[in-house]
């Protein structure tokens, strides 16, 4: 085995391009046998394997600095810089993240998880190089669709301003996590049909030599073509055309379901685990489906995640053209679907809670000053949505809850989702974002109203004394730690489900002053800016107490849901003690 | 006078061209005269003028839609549809606002103040259209330096997934605000110099049918070119090559001068008021160039808008190769200063703090989760900023002094802002904004520290009962409040100058409970999620009474600063008048 002997990238370039060969199997095997083991990125890695030996043979990293976009690509750059055990031995798997990491190993510059940042990067560390003197080479490695995102193009527009030397490789798989969607992707095709002779080069209009390596994954080939950018002093593209999914035969016919694989059978191609039948995925993909079938001016936008609303391919068949893929450029899907509001339709765009962070602007400018009727559904917003500190779903509440003029609601269950996304679908008159509740399907056992246009809390139960308004996704949570502080103290406290993030009921949290002590507020996002702080600030002038359970800032790089929770006293035990305590 | 006769555009289509060209030289007097009186975006708005004309002759707006991107050069627009009088008579100057505006006529659209949108809007406005089965015409107008911007990109690429007519119109000037950076200017460049001619069409290359008008202050051409296009069904761009503040000598020779201009003597080009000598943007611009001779290390970033630091053309050219502007492209600024700073540079990113909400997620995730040791600064982060909605310097707080990692400082005097910047660039921790104060320069008369790596409020003096906590550029307001409340009560208050928004010193804080009863915050930025919504998180299980002093988030379209302090209860008489009522 060649893999066994790579303690670093030095080690490569003893070996012939046949040996390299060998390696690349023996890396894509070890690749299959941990995701299959643990889950991860499965397609993005198996195809760029030989690319990553070739970049490790070519240039002399960490002298050379490589970012990886996304960085989500980047086990078989780990394998090659130290932290192959990581890959071959089921002890070590968790001693590496499914990304780059700089406190994993020097050959990793920067923390990555949002696409379209690498050229970025890329252009900053040339500019130190230029003002320090230095003459390494900096290359970007980003996907074709992780051009698709703006930050992408002001980075590429602005390369040749460096009057120097940065390497830009395109790994072209021909996919986003679902299709390719953008003309930038159709123009790449003509590159690779023609040969890279297909006229208005787009590389090559702004600026940048263009190399073409057809089969990016024969290393001779790699080899050959990225020796000739090494000490360039100016922007240089090389354009790679690789299989996703290569070597996987799995991965290779399905590339949108092997993007990302939970564990898996690798003679069957099965996954182990199943997701839970009754999924806010699955219940809202219909529900959309049903409303679009209905009502021609109905949109679904994506931005290159619509699986985050359960828009498989099937379902995006249905939709016809009542659904959009914009690529991962949410800055675009925002102000389009305040557009789309604008000329009378009816759009619904979904994110994750971590990626709608590109498109703050877009919501408090084109959103919310012209108060263009349309519907965003804010998914993953929960500790629960991700498990890595690039991927929070925890800091959507302090982001878009501050927003003037966006009603953001937040609800805790089923039925309130279905009924907010009713109500925000059928008004014209505000736009609505809807946080779903990321911590398992549940239902309402209390009326739900169908109207959203005014906040008003639902009190579930009135007691007294101490009153728990607990939100969203933590409404459960809020239950459970009220029944067992009336268990403890045999007081029946209150329990509201306040259903609104932004604003607050005035009337519901002056009516508490008359017999209550103390509100507990509760939320599955981080304290500083967020829903319990607009309670403390309503009351900062009263007597009333509030006490806030939601997350510090400290994210680690990589947690288990609920040993954050503990961590932030988030457990119902947890917090009926921390009531006790102040009582 | 043409003009006169000019009720809607369809006046318009009965002039012959030669008429047309009158009209163009009437509505450029009209122009002049008014922001001669006004002040106002000058250059741009001459430029387009016959633009203007021609769009609105060869399509029926309203009916065909119209999008300008940024707005700033919409006056012709104006004037060619029904707001006349609010250019040619000076008591109807202020009943149009300077950008495009919904609540003034169906010919606006939407509510646009910053840039890079238009394409995304057009987009929107195409595919409502498609759905509804509509047939007008859809078009962006937008500047070429507005093309930098990411979000233009996005849109651009996504375009001919519309699979549909959209017609992008790129007014090129060859100017950004200063002069243009990036190599899609370049391109531009290439394109008008071979008339359309050169290979490697960027525009081609993404799908677009291309137009190129060389002499786009020529109605005639424009009218020819602009024709073609007239029903498309595909995407297609126009290429108008315009002259930027055509018309008015002063504006052609001094491009960037005369980009917002204030108001002017029309003859000598002599503007009538003068900045204050002592300004934040002349004693920062020094003491940088200053840093930048002493280490080479040292970048200055902009996106376009050096100025807000007062990098004036002078000044960047005694930067070097130590200044940096990105372009309309705060993304991939903040992502390079990151990038630059992990490189062992010095990097410093400047802008206004309406702008910087288009870096959110780079500064949450490429600046803090490294946390990379760059410094921001953050201007026009006031009240005092800017004057109508869609540039509001008051929602910074919320959105950047929440984010986990980042250290976000609030100088309230000259002294403690270059005293905050010093210590940034000097350490190599964490990355650090300052936030500007923008309320008139004022010097400090206290002790300032030279180290803000802790958290640790400064007590300017020490009293009882009552706190005044202020923030950054309403220190002054709260010292003259706290005067006046001894004034009036004869009790010396305490007077805290916080200088941190990130986190709070639990020190300080604790250490008022003993002597203390209400503390009052004050900041000029919105309540919600803000610096006093901090305290009085803090506080809300303790019995310290808290009341936050700062604006709703109802920002009026335009407004008077004054008028809104007042509004919002911002006077030293009200607030006092509000504390004495608690207490």
């Amino acid at each position: 085995m060649y893999i066994e002997s790579i303690e670093s990238p030095k080690d490569l370039k003893k070996l012939s391009t046949q040996e390299l060969s060998a390696l690349a199997c023996e890396i894509r095997e070890a690749i299959i046998k941990k995701v299959s083991a643990c889950g991860g990125h499965l397609g993005s890695n198996l195809g760029v394997v030989e690319l990553t030996i070739a970049l490790h043979y070519v240039f002399d990293a960490p002298a050379d600095k490589f970012v990886f976009d996304v960085s989500h690509q980047t086990y078989c750059h780990k394998i090659l810089t130290g932290r192959k055990d990581a890959f071959l031995y089921e002890d070590q798997y968790k001693t590496v993240t499914g990304f780059s990491n700089p406190l994993e190993s020097e050959y990793d510059l920067f923390t990555i998880g949002h696409t379209s940042t690498s050229v970025s990067l890329a252009c900053g560390l040339a500019k130190a190089r230029d003002l320090t003197g230095g003459k390494e080479n900096v290359l970007a490695i980003i996907g074709d669709s992780s051009l698709d995102g703006g930050e992408a193009f002001e980075a590429l527009n602005y390369a040749a301003e460096l009057n120097s030397g940065l390497i830009v490789v395109i790994n072209d798989n021909e996919m986003s996590i679902p299709e390719n969607h953008g003309s930038l992707g159709r123009h790449l095709t003509e590159l690779r049909e023609s040969h890279g002779k297909c006229s208005d080069n787009f590389f090559r209009s702004i600026g940048f030599e263009y190399h073409l390596v057809e089969n990016g994954n024969d290393i001779p080939s790699l080899i050959t073509e990225l020796s000739k950018t090494k000490g360039t002093d100016h922007p240089v593209a090389v354009h790679v055309c690789t299989q996703k999914g290569k070597g996987y035969a799995f991965a290779e016919e399905n590339k949108e379901k092997w993007h990302w694989a939970r564990p898996f059978n690798r003679d069957t191609g099965e996954f182990l685990s199943s997701v839970p039948k009754e999924n806010y995925g699955s219940i809202i993909s219909e529900h959309l489906l049903d409303l679009i079938s209905k009502d021609p001016k109905l949109t679904v936008i994506a931005a290159s995640t619509p699986i985050c609303i359960g828009f498989d391919s099937e379902k995006r068949k249905r939709a016809g053209k009542q659904y959009i893929d914009v690529g991962i450029a949410e800055q675009n899907a925002v102000t389009m679907a305040a557009a789309i509001a604008k000329g009378g339709c009816k759009p619904v765009f979904a994110t994750n809670s971590t990626f709608i962070q590109r498109a703050y602007d877009q919501i408090e400018q084109e959103m919310c000053i012209d108060q263009c009727p349309a519907t965003m559904i804010v998914t993953h917003a929960s500790v629960y949505g991700h498990f890595n500190d690039t991927h929070t779903g925890v800091y959507d509440i302090p982001l878009l809850g501050n927003i003037p003029g966006l009603t953001y609601l937040a609800p805790s269950n089923k039925e309130e989702y279905i009924s907010m996304l009713d109500w925000s679908v059928s008004q014209n008159k505000v736009p609505v974002a809807i946080r779903v509740p990321w911590t398992g399907v549940t239902h309402a056992d209390y009326d739900i109203p169908a109207d959203y246009s005014k906040i008003a809390y639902k009190t579930v139960y009135k007691g007294k004394k101490v009153c728990f308004i607990a939100l969203g996704g933590f409404f459960e949570l809020g239950r459970r730690a009220a029944d067992l502080f009336a268990e403890k103290t045999g007081i029946q406290p209150t329990l509201i489900d306040p259903m609104f993030i932004s604003g607050v009921d005035e009337a519901a949290l002056d009516g508490l002053t008359t017999d209550h002590e103390i509100v507990i507020t509760l939320e599955d996002g981080i304290l500083d800016g967020g829903f319990g702080s607009k309670i403390a600030g309503y009351y900062s002038d009263k007597s009333m107490k509030v006490l806030r359970f939601g997350f510090s800032g400290k994210i680690p790089r990589v947690y288990v849901p609920t040993d954050l929770m503990q961590k932030n006293q988030l457990t119902e035990k947890q917090i009926v003690e921390r009531v006790l305590e102040i009582q």
